[in-house]
């Protein structure tokens, strides 16, 4: 059950002080009966105690202990949009299933509130997907649009976002966006607001396209990561290091164009998982490669890097120095890929991205008990 | 299973003559006994023999009896609507869960009919989201009303919503209504009106930032109860009482809150539900904060007030001089709890307000079994 990484240097490496994969596995059940037999102590306090950060090189971390780590207690005292407020930009006329997707992983995670940001058209479709989700139908295409109205149009699209901005606890930018220029443009301003006001953006899908082409939109800002596919990551190679993706020195590739982008975090989709300063989540998973799967991706990675933001706050020592979007990148990572083999044990070929959701709840409560 | 609440005097007080918990749970399971080994018997008079009400300080009340005694019983002679015919006024271009889950939670709990008044924008969405509630598009959001029609669009929307108005048992005002200053406009009106028609309301959400800033609307109404939550709370006690929440006082402070805006039930949401007249609420539950289980409430809140209200008039002597508000409230909220419990016991972080909703049926049928 241990996810496990080569570790580089970089914003914080996470490593375990055993060595053996067989001591390394008892430790863990040891870690896992100490912080769970004691159901009348504070478990969260417990479960950081399994976690060994240090320094040191070539050893492995335990996405596991991760996902412990940052996944807040539930506290009754707690009250609405304390476990999260997540916002998904995304939905137009041509793509209303990822935002949904994305939107709705969050909350199956443990999200209080999941918000939608998408065009009229779109809607109304993802609206009726679930009630659970808060859709505003704000953003708008070209067609939709004169060329005498787009200032005004636009400055009206950023009121519309700017105003809930401040409430988000991490934006999706990206499933199933589309490609209109306009759209575009007004999502580069939502970029810029986010940034404005230091809530962290995952971006995936056409937020990739519109950032590989405007790197100045996230370059340097260490709350942004991006998770690339394999096309979405040939662009970015592409365009950042003006070569071709190179499989033999993946991490290292991936290490130079973050470093080339500018402080962001990235994670690269793919049979395993790589994500810069940790070298990758490859366990779990499926080999079913049904669409949408990567928004149930950025919907989990969205709400780990919140949760990490708040441990970090709240002052746990034991993670006090990490990068949060590197902590959300690796736990969401191992949640999807654990939900993701669950769904194809039970589903096999017929495997869909909904089946995969049902599983997240599951694989939470699988590593990281309510009480 | 008892839920207790301290005492107040006010509209009316429940009591329990028993000290002991362990008299006390004797005489529920002698109560629960007598109630069902007759079933041949009219077991709703039964069921109110259980219920002691009396006067008296610092004693306490039993939720369970008072679902007990307020639940009718499903007589094969009474036809469509005798169960209870509930209206929402919500749902907006922005919001429509929230309608759709205080709508469908009232039928769930066994409400006959259940009507939904929207704009139109909102009404395809939550007709698509259940067949079973039957949902009038009329209300008005300013985008679509030009100012020279606003007194006529007014008076239309008004006349589509009084046609039905004699018709329902109790209103949800608030559910996803926005905050469109048309829209509100037009719902101050519909408050009017259910007052001169007497029928009850439970006002929640942007209903309350609605009669926060116009406490005349329901300032005097005893068949009003509102259902604010920790922030909706903190405004009203702002703006009623000029001073800041001080959860130490937190009884008095309600009390002090309904008396000045008149006569209304107060049930603050929060870790424990407290009520106005009724100290607290305070088992069962769970501390998954999705947003829509305040709509839940709400919904559930209106059919035990009608119910409350019925059973009063049919002359039952064991809650004639009850307040139906107090009694409605009081269900509501143990029943929202238990149903909270139960599925997140199942859920876990999971747990989603649609996930609640399914287990309302079975948490009556647990305390108030049919047959």
């Amino acid at each position: 059950m241990l996810i496990k990484h080569g570790i580089n240097s970089g914003f914080g490496a996470i490593y375990m002080l055993a060595s053996s994969p067989v001591l390394r596995r008892q430790q863990f059940l040891i870690r896992c009966l100490g912080d769970y037999s004691d159901q009348n102590t504070n478990t969260h306090q417990k479960r950081m105690q399994g976690i060994k950060f240090t320094s040191g090189a070539s050893l492995e971390a335990d996405a596991e202990n991760v996902l412990r780590a940052i996944t807040p207690t539930l506290d009754p005292n707690r009250h609405k949009g304390q476990a999260g407020k997540i916002a998904v930009i995304g939905g137009c006329r041509e793509y209303t299933g990822a935002p949904y997707f994305a939107a709705i992983s969050a909350l199956k995670i443990g999200a209080d509130l999941s918000h939608v940001f998408c065009t009229k058209d779109a809607a109304a479709v993802i609206k009726s997907y679930s009630p659970e989700l808060i859709v505003h139908p704000v953003l708008e295409e070209s067609y939709g649009v004169r060329d005498d109205e787009k200032r005004i149009i636009s400055g009206k699209v950023l009121a519309e976002v700017a105003k809930w901005m401040e409430r988000f606890d991490c934006l999706v930018i990206g499933p199933g966006l589309g490609r209109d220029p306009f759209l575009l443009d007004c999502v580069s301003k939502i970029i810029k607001l986010a940034r404005q006001s230091n809530v962290p953006i995952v971006i995936d899908g056409d937020g990739l396209f519109l950032v590989t082409n405007s790197l100045d939109l996230i370059s340097g800002y260490p709350l942004a990561v991006l998770t690339p596919n394999v096309n979405e990551y040939k662009r970015l190679v592409q365009k950042v290091l003006s070569c071709e993706v190179n499989d033999e020195e993946a991490h290292e590739q991936l290490l130079s164009l973050a470093k080339r982008i500018g402080g962001v975090t990235m994670l690269r989709k793919g049979k395993s998982d790589f994500i810069s300063d940790v070298k990758s989540v490859s366990i779990y998973g499926s080999p079913r490669r049904c669409g949408g799967q990567g928004d149930i991706l950025s919907g989990s990675v969205a709400v780990f890097l919140s949760w990490a933001r708040h441990a970090i706050r709240d002052g746990d020592s034991s993670i006090s120095s990490k990068n949060p979007a590197m902590l959300g990148s690796i736990a969401g990572s191992a949640l999807m890929r654990k939900a993701a083999s669950l769904a194809f044990d039970n589903k096999k070929r017929s495997t869909l991205t909904t089946d995969i959701i049902e599983y997240l709840g599951r694989s939470l409560e699988d590593i990281c008990p309510v009480r």
